[in-house]
């Protein structure tokens, strides 16, 4: 059976979080499970130490950005490249994270990314980002919305170690 | 600092499993997490062997109710006691899985459990489901809905293990 994909965008809290969900119950039944982290760096080291058999690889050279550079492009090929590495060995699950920003921001080109998404074979994939484009919902097999209804940060409130990050 | 207030609603994927990956990364960072559910049995026996540290209690007979039976309500009561109890052991987050349906459904009373919100002290909270009543909204210090844009359920394909469960 042809892997599903998986998209979880828009602007709430839960996106990223709910995909490390999935990787935690695919685990959970000894299954492999390869996240691949855009735009991002530095984060989440402190997961590989909570849940063995879990492998993060991280393409981003800051957290943020606001316009798309040279470097930030190169790195986020490497990522899609990396991508299609890990889909050869075949993980239950494939997590490309924040690919959905990288999309927006065109740092990656869609087209790329769905090139990608069709030599999936088995392996579910799921998407993260705000702002999934348009053709990969299309292609998508189950789309979630997170919608901020309310968020602390806009009180002035910061991240939270251990729960934001 | 009074612990946050977070809310998992809607109608898509996502809710539990954003809770779940909240616990993952508490847990990297060494602290304690609690997980209560509500309405829910025999699910998640997995997860407690990937994750060391999560501990996860049950309060259901079964996977869905559509009418509220006095068994129910007797173990959301129990499930919701528990809760109390757990605060008191100051865990980093306590989760209450699938409370918001309990509400919804008049398994549980809202007020009984904003009674059990108000002692978290510093301990985040973390409710889950469908059909967060507007009390606990208004309470609340995040709120993600998560809206389905899509879902392969919806075409007649069944949960998927590791994946849904």
């Amino acid at each position: 059976m042809k892997g599903k994909i998986i998209v979880f965008t828009g602007d709430g809290k839960g996106k990223t979080t709910a995909a490390l969900g999935c990787a935690l119950r695919a685990i959970g039944y000894g299954k492999k499970v390869i996240m691949i982290q855009f735009l991002k760096k530095g984060e989440y080291g402190e997961i590989k130490a909570a849940i063995e058999g879990l492998r993060i690889m991280q393409f981003g050279k800051r957290e943020f950005i606001t316009k798309a550079e040279e470097e930030d492009k190169e790195m986020a090929k490497k990522g899609l490249k990396a991508a299609k590495e890990a889909l050869k060995e075949k993980p239950f699950i494939l997590i490309l994270d924040e690919i959905n920003v990288a999309m927006a921001m065109d740092v990656l080109e869609i087209k790329e990314v769905l090139e990608v998404l069709k030599e999936r074979g088995e392996s579910h994939v799921i998407l993260t980002g705000r702002n999934a484009p348009k053709e990969i919902i299309e292609m998508a097999d189950l789309v979630t919305e997170m919608k901020k209804i309310k968020h602390y940060y806009d009180e002035g409130i910061k991240a939270i170690e251990g729960l934001e990050y």
